[in-house]
């Protein structure tokens, strides 16, 4: 079975495994006060270089959760991509952490919130005072939900839009280890010093096994996280062990380096396939995801000689490949072949 | 001044007002069960021509979203217009009341929801489980935000798109009574007899003080309709005030009286506008709202002598006219005269 | 009929009707904007003698609702007595409106919480962090529901005590000026001089239709009340006739001689009773509510001659008895020979 | 040092490691669609004797959240000891699962709620209607917070209730295997059989790294749990590596011998007490817990020679003792030692 499904079938990183079982002996402050905690606080800051507060987490869903709910009052409202997870994924998860925040789709193409469009809408906010839900927070997703990635400009646009309405930036970044290579710059500048307040910094689908960190920013949104955790029932009692995760996904560029290896493959797929006259790339491929519209007989072969993939719903003959660090080279190729010899 | 602004700027009909003060004396039972209450229910009923669980309320904000709750489960979905007032003028409420629900726009022309596109929608609903929002509910607005009216026929195109997908079918009903003149079919017919579940009546805009009801058609969203008012705090304790007005509405069918009356204002202007080469209707004038583009100085003009207006926010010369049951003919002939002798 | 079950079954006082009709002609902005909502802000400022934010409620319920929501977080905590009407008597309104927040019963004698045990537990928090809900309101009911009043002097132990742990004080004041008569101070010194941020300002028991206003003394409590409001269902539409009617019970002192008529009432009935070796007082008479055992002979001797009045649940011989603006003394007298002939 | 302060504290057991270190290669489907699922379900089924459903969860707050959530409406009461989980240390999280459900404490000696209290509590209950909670759950904890055991026979008092009374009962298991093996019965006589209808079923503090399951027995409560853990954040993406430690924590009786273990060692050391003038233990010890009041002197000594412990919060030389599947039986001896040489 070659997969390409999900970032999210992969193994947990045998390294991240290891960190696991190599604290695993004797007992520890539980509730996430345990030896690993200030040292996980440091390196996120060093990592940031600056002042940050991190709340390690099991779930993407749950750091966006918190997020919205720490940015958006009940009664605001979140500027979205459609498509994105926020929207479409996580079964209304940012309405119940935020006690009802109204989520706005703000349309674009590739994946990405077209930024004027944006403006235009909140040019036009306000007239109805207190019958219109509170402009408060833009969701950015990054990498975008269709495998591409907003550049620094974009992000700046952003930024600008925010400071001028008053309103937070939320950046999903499930997959921002692939984003921040494609990106080539230093973490501080993918974030923070483009406009981002809030990050929920993904490690789980590169390779850890539930680990993920809401990363706050700007102090202002700061309020009482711990307690959120808490009342929604993610603050785990043997936290050492999502702490454990975090640190070694971070040690010694593994992140960076796993993030690579899942991007270079994706890139090396799309490239194989420029001149392939079957398939049709649908999004420029900038990161680890490859969506495509290929024959359905191709499609049908694909699947009998036993390659996983989604198949996409609601438009026929598109499929999303995911390459994850558990890809393996050869794998890929098998896949380049059998596409080329349809 | 003459006031075309809204509805809601009205006064309260003599008649409405009048018995209020006829009930002004003794002591009754109270937080709903005073001595009009079981007539309410009854006379309900009998306007309706079947059983039915009536809850009085003060407005259409807390019809609509205790009607929301009813149907549509805190991780559910809602189906609605993307003008609609549940979406766009509520500040959240219906999020608020069903304790997260999500609210997907589904668009069309004319105010209406395209049946056609949410069918589309619901048939690419379900391939990703639980991470979908569950589709729970069609709240269609009646008379629509562009004063149109959807046909029985439009309704039971939705009563059979809700049937095949086991949602709920929601009635705003805010402007009902002039919906209801216009279809010119009795209550049963235009609601329940077309798929509709629940109904927010509303008797506000059209000559009550603050006078509004939930209607729940449906058994199966009959429950705890009372806890759920009264944890709002939406219970009244002097009830009573709240049951003299809607029965003075239906009373004679003072409430079909008085949106005739409306309508035919609305009507009145619409064809004296037909030929007029500086003004164009926006949408078929099918109720007690007129939509029109008109020449920014003629917008001007209007306002200088003292006509009362909403400038559409976002549309440049686009103005919106609101017909009640208080609007006197001479203020909307006096309108079609300022316009011609532009 | 004489009527002591509460003063919610009383009717609408002459004056307050009168100037819902006085108003009732032409139109005026909608939504809390017409001609009457400036004079009501100023009209409470003088009051209070002091800066303060009104927002105009048609039910009690809400107000205290929404006080809650400003002065709690959803993962907060509220202290009230365990008999308080937030606690038992709203369906959950305060944890709706809150988000979750918990209730946290501290009890006392007289319908009072004791302070003492208030300062007992806040010293007690705190050792399990984020575990805990966050210490954030006192919420005091004035007059309490066993119908006692909360002296200056109690009223500042909690003020102390607010002050020390940095937490809100919400007044209940249903019947807040059945209450300020008994003090006999003025406004100011009942609220904010002695430590309250928010007061449920309430005129619905004491003579008004539906009119009640949440009171905010401390702009640290001032978010978006307005919003709160609107997405609660709460903001009607002809507030108008909201207004005129807080309007009419302040002018002239309306609202204190009608209280001052209906704690009269009360004390002159539990006076006459101090003597009767049938009837045992509860607690002290200190406003228009009175609480007594009886023998359950005498009890329903009464029913029988048609008084009305709540047989207390859970505590066999015990009823209450409401005296109210609307009270005829002749009716006290009738309901004491009747008691005294027994 | 000789961790007593509480079995979070423990490490993960060997077993429960190897099990994910063994599955921990190849990609597996997502989102708990794994290959371990079925077996999950059937090895629950089988362990329980009936049809059941199982939620995987990574925390007890969580299966405690999504227990109240299921079986009781926002609108609804839940009755629970004061000193519960539930209502002392989740900072508000089944109020927030629920949407604002308001728990009510009934008190009890020992932990445990006291039955005859809760059935006056209910009498007394309903006079007021929709201005009340509705009565909807009881939430047992077992073991207690105290360290005690429900008997059968008490649990079957509460069945009685439940049923007259028409609440579910759910059981917070944190420490289920405890529980068991002191009463010496199956698991169906235990839970279902004694009228549980969810079982918040706990191995964290048993064993497992983080790794909780919601056992819904009565299908009545088994609506949607899916997108209930789904829109609270708790569906792991790499769910497999919650059922490798489910599976592993119940293979070969492994929790069972565990939890035996940790409760002989607290019983050894009860006993070794019994004749120590200096120590008095405050509960019954049923399960892997001690309350003890001892002098400050000696408390202050067992510290200093780096014995870990609880001081228990507001009542002073009184400490709880924990005992897990990690401890050692010297480092009991030693304790025991410790404190006799005093």
């Amino acid at each position: 079975m070659k997969n390409f499904r999900s970032d999210n079938e992969a193994p947990v990183h045998p390294d991240i495994m290891q960190a696991m079982v190599d604290i695993n002996h004797g007992f520890d402050e539980s509730y996430g006060y345990d030896h690993l905690s200030r040292q996980l606080n440091e390196r996120f800051q060093q990592l940031f270089g600056c002042w940050c507060e991190v709340l390690p987490l099991t779930t993407g869903t749950a750091a966006n959760g918190i997020a919205i709910a720490l940015s958006t009052p009940a009664y605001g409202a979140v500027y979205c991509h459609p498509n994105s997870h926020i929207n479409v994924d996580e079964c209304g998860a940012p309405e119940f952490f935020s006690g009802g925040a109204k989520l706005i789709s703000v349309p674009g193409e590739q994946g990405k919130i077209e930024c004027d469009v944006l403006n235009r809408h909140l040019e036009n906010s306000g007239h109805h005072g207190e019958h219109e839900s509170l402009p408060s927070t833009i969701s950015l997703t990054q990498c975008t939900e269709s495998g591409t990635v907003y550049s620094l400009e974009e992000l700046k646009a952003f930024k600008k839009t925010a400071k001028q309405y008053g309103l937070a930036v939320h950046m999903d970044g499930a997959r921002f280890a692939n984003a921040l290579v494609t990106l080539g710059v230093d973490a501080a500048e993918a974030t923070w010093q483009s406009g981002v307040d809030l990050l929920s910094f993904g490690a789980t689908k590169n390779g850890a096994m539930m680990a993920e960190a809401l990363i706050v920013f700007n102090p202002a949104y700061n309020k009482q996280i711990k307690r959120l955790r808490k009342r929604a029932g993610h603050l785990i009692s043997k936290m050492r062990f999502v702490h454990a995760q975090l640190l070694a996904y971070l040690d010694n560029d593994l992140w960076l380096n796993l993030a690579r290896h899942a991007n270079q493959q994706a890139r090396f797929f799309a490239e194989s396939m420029r001149n392939n006259r079957h398939v049709q790339l649908l999004h420029p491929v900038e990161a680890n995801e490859v969506f495509c519209r290929l024959p359905v007989d191709l499609i049908n072969d694909l699947e009998q000689r036993d390659f996983k993939f989604h198949r996409w719903p609601g438009e026929k003959g598109v499929i999303r490949l995911v390459f994850s660090f558990a890809t393996r080279a050869s794998d890929t190729r098998s896949l380049i072949e059998a596409i080329d010899r349809f």
